[in-house]
């Protein structure tokens, strides 16, 4: 591997690894993508590939990403887009700031989205979207809360949204692009935009982040097979 | 404030107000703390002090900690722990490693702190330690699977640990300090030594954060009222 390039396993349709996945694509980053499906369920829409013991190996954890440049092999999602971020700050945006302010920022907003988004997101996009992979119909007892919750913490970004163009600042940084591939999943395939959008710079940060090519490339690359079957 | 030091709003025996207060210790930054006492509840053992416009202004979200010194107010643990280990790099131990590759290998182990330990542990503790607090008695049937899921994460700590001394490498950092409430309160308040002992790699790796200054002197200063008041 050059110093420019990496490989990352995961799924294209995982969470995890579109985190990782759009900040390679800011950074330029070519990248194989190597197929790894550690759901023990299997996505049926997908070829399902075990946990195997050489997956183990690399990241004894079983879940995926796993990233490998020519300086480190690790996972964790947002340890490597940092990672990622630093190492190549001087290709493409400056994604994790340009002082130590700044990088605080960046730091404080990726883990609001690590700690109040992501649990209040993820439940409902499980029941609105995943449930239907495996032919469940989603529960909405779970899916209320987890909008209320939501919108609580989508109430706190308005506020910060009118300040700061970006959640950490007037530049996007690791901590907006963080939350694209959740968020894709609710506005785009549950069709619940008007949870976004009814904050209207909370639409305009979606807006802005949502039609970045780094995005609309990997969903060009790594969706529509999902997005096609699951809709059929 | 001079440059050395902050002012660290939280309560003394909150998880996250301890991992930072940890951590200013080991860097011997003199902190004042300020008692804010976010759970609507209110703990009765310590004074209530409710959620204020003054506070929220500060932290929208409401929660603790928050950390100010002379150059940033921020909010979120983990990233207020990154922020001071960066920015007093050169004072004491070097806890965010000392390349590229230290680094990322630090934000790993912080990030499965957050997402694997934190997750697996807090249960375990909320029933065990906290709900007697409340004069509640705590539930078996959500202990059981905290302390199951914990052993597979311990598993993976002591084959890490086999490796090196602490989790990122054969240096203390950050990602290691992080562990420091949560276990605290499972080995010494629950009494549940059992489980981290029965791993010799983690016992010893416990004992050496364990008895570090910047923990005990943590426990001396903050802990002894709620100790002896929840031990009457």
């Amino acid at each position: 591997m050059c110093k420019r390039s990496g490989r990352l396993f995961g799924a294209p349709y995982s969470i995890s690894t579109s985190r990782v996945a759009v900040v390679l694509n800011e950074k330029n980053i070519e990248y194989a993508l190597r197929i790894v499906d550690t759901s023990n369920r299997g996505l049926r829409i997908l070829k399902n590939e075990h946990k195997d013991s050489r997956y183990i190996a690399l990241n004894p954890f079983g879940k995926t990403p796993l990233f490998q440049d020519h300086e480190v092999t690790m996972y964790e999602s947002r340890a490597i887009i940092r990672h990622i971020a630093q190492k190549h700050d001087e290709h493409g945006p400056h994604l994790y700031g340009t002082s130590e302010k700044e990088r605080a920022m960046v730091d404080q907003w990726l883990e609001v989205e690590s700690q109040n988004f992501n649990p209040a997101i993820a439940p409902a996009v499980y029941q609105l979207v995943f449930a239907a992979w495996f032919g469940k119909i989603g529960d909405m007892r779970i899916v209320n809360p987890s909008i209320e919750r939501l919108e609580k913490v989508l109430d706190v970004y308005e506020g910060q949204l009118m300040r700061t163009k970006f959640l950490a600042g007037d530049s996007v940084s690791i901590a907006d692009l963080s939350h694209l591939p959740f968020t894709y999943y609710l506005v785009e395939h549950a069709g619940r935009d008007d949870i976004f959008f009814k904050r209207p710079h909370v639409q305009n940060w979606w807006t802005s982040i949502f039609n970045r090519p780094s995005w609309t490339s990997h969903l060009l690359k790594a969706y529509p097979k999902i997005y096609f079957n699951s809709h059929a």
